[in-house]
């Protein structure tokens, strides 16, 4: 359902001939209204994109009318030329459908520092615009893939008829039912701030641009921004929150927020689930911490220890690298009081040895692996993969 | 020659059973005098193996008579009772010695988290003092190796008779040579504050502690702190310098400085160039920097960008991870303006493409990567390896 399963949206996926091998490579969505809300999240690197820097000027004004992305080139790195082809793309997009182009968010994704190729692209818009449909959701997600094995998409319904069970405390939906839902890509440069991932939300409740901004910040600070598979930062992340108002629900802005997180947090688990190469899904709890941020760089420090991805990979129980990597932060901890379980077992404790490593049972796909820095009561979750050949073969295939 | 290669040194190196295979894994250094000064740089890891903490303590002092280094264990995070097995390493010492053990400094390295088999590790320190000779230096550079596929010497001779060609500069040493040599061990866990090594530097100079000291500091500094194979930092990091004075002459500082300079920087390149699985070595330059500083953050996330070192090993002259890593830090920098050459071609000119990257030859060992963020004057050197699926495999086998 992706984009697509909240009224007053269509979308279309085609093969526009940007990729060589003729795979879908454009999506766009298009919302229908009657509102136009919008707001977005784009990547911390310095070095953006193109349509990264394009869009946050579309958001800047509140109204997002279509979201035109594609795959097969990442127009990052592309100098004037490569910020005149997203200028270009977004007016194609708003002579087609009628629209303003300064309403009009570009997303692209793909190899650094190469042109896209203008003349497929651009007929590719017209051919996508006349597939556009209220059921178009799944080709848009398929049309966004890179590196990834299967498409993502999640969806949340609530309010009347909802799961989430009507007007709960702060809610005024006035009895409708509302819906989030969206489409995500991105298999590898998964890192904070944000993974390397195109994303769409859309909705149709009705929520202005300030309530979008508000709860989008919010979903995204607790789950892309803590997935983090392989520390690398990519230059085109954007993640785009469309309301369309079309349910005429007005939800409360925390029954809101958090239909937004349960969204971002499930396209979060499936981009660590499709992660390049990788064999185990770790999710790294930090408890005990004097602070949050205290806990969100322990837990980064340990996702990123190559050392420690490669015992996990081995299925070894290794929390040496896990103290050693916790040892490398400024989080306020005392060494000889450090304590870390990994699948439930505490082979670690007070900084030194504790239960046997031999109880690890490390069969399954998922890892857990929980440290405790024993100096407070905040905490954080941080996703990461295993570090395995596999991801160095597909990494060091030639431009990729 | 190694560490016996400076006047007034005695070493050895044996197997003490502490390693199941039977591989030597008990090295000892002694400084005979006359002087006993010496300083030492430790790890920047705030959890500390037992032998870091005990050998920051003696080298306070500013004087050390020996040396104790074992292999086959780390003794970092056992607790209490580690630190009592490193106590009583040193106590042995210096009793076979009949030296004090505030003198002993002690060092270790291999799996973190369990006890030395002090059974065994005892009674190889009486052999080890058995074995004592001023030609023990290679014996026991090979005794402290783990995963190093061969051992790590270097050795330079300066003064009257030696290249540096007598009294240079600031010189005063009346006439005598001497020499600065040294042994270093590490493979894995290599990055900056220390790269996870153990290092023993001996000279014959007669300098007092605090030149020691200067010299090992400004010495470090550029060359093991630069050195980042794979980003995780050790626990046990240790780099001793001990002088004996036997030579009589006192060098000038700034000469006997860039002595230990070049003996680091030699052991340093040494490390990268036996980097576990590595398959190229990464000399990562950062110039048109406004700062060192800058040049220095620049050049280490370059270097522990996962995704470039897969297409460095993939032979991939793929420069827009090199901008996406760039991007990452807090430099002084404009996207627009930044260049970036591999292998002598440049790439990427102005934020965007430059050069065809198909005229980069990537087929030999070393790979030249300059970046210049034309932002000022400054520069720095990092050097690292690529990531490689020998890599995963070596470090994913049961507890290495």
């Amino acid at each position: 359902m992706s984009v697509t399963a909240a009224k007053g949206f269509t979308a279309a996926g085609i093969a526009a001939g940007i990729k060589e091998n003729g795979n879908p490579d454009l999506a766009l969505v298009v919302n229908e209204g009657p509102r136009r809300a919008a707001a977005g999240v784009f990547t911390a690197n310095r070095v953006k994109a193109a349509p990264v820097v394009w869009s946050e000027q579309v958001v800047k004004g509140g109204e997002v009318s279509a979201v035109v992305l594609n795959s097969g080139g990442a127009n990052a790195c592309t100098g004037p030329r490569g910020f005149q082809d997203t200028h270009a793309t977004a007016e194609r997009v708003a002579e087609v459908l009628g629209h303003s182009a300064a309403e009009v968010a570009v997303a692209s994704t793909g190899l650094i520092g190469t042109l896209l190729p203008m003349d497929k692209l651009l007929p590719g818009v017209a051919k996508a615009a006349a597939e556009l449909s209220a059921h178009g959701g799944e080709k848009a997600a398929i049309a966004i893939k890179t590196t990834d094995t299967v498409h993502k998409t999640a969806v949340v319904t609530a309010g009347a008829a909802g799961p989430a069970g009507g007007t709960g405390p702060g809610g005024a939906d006035g009895g409708a039912s509302w819906t989030v839902g969206g489409m995500a890509k991105g298999a590898g440069m998964l890192a904070p701030g944000l993974a390397t991932m195109l994303v769409v939300l859309t909705t149709d409740a009705d929520v202005p641009a300030a309530g979008l901004d508000a709860a989008l910040r919010a979903a995204t600070r607790t789950t892309f921004d803590r997935v983090d598979s392989d520390g690398a930062m990519s230059t085109n992340d954007t993640v785009l929150l469309l309301a369309s108002g079309a349910s005429g629900a007005r939800p409360g802005q925390d029954e809101f927020a958090e239909a937004v997180r349960a969204v971002c947090d499930s396209l979060g688990r499936q981009l660590i689930a499709d992660a390049e190469g990788a064999s185990k899904e770790i999710k790294v709890e930090v408890v005990g911490a004097a602070t949050e941020d205290d806990a969100v760089e322990v837990g980064r420090s340990i996702a990123r220890n190559n050392l420690l991805k490669c015992a996990i990979h081995g299925e070894d129980p290794n929390w040496g690298r896990v103290l050693a990597a916790i040892g490398t932060t400024s989080a306020a901890f005392e060494p000889d009081r450090l304590n870390v379980a990994i699948n439930g077992v505490w082979v670690c404790k007070n900084g030194s040895f504790g239960e046997d490593r031999d109880l690890v049972d490390m069969r399954y796909r998922e890892v857990h692996i929980v440290a405790d820095l024993a100096a407070g009561g905040a905490e954080a979750v941080i996703w990461t993969n295993d570090l395995t050949a596999d991801y160095v073969h597909e990494n060091s295939a030639y431009s990729s």
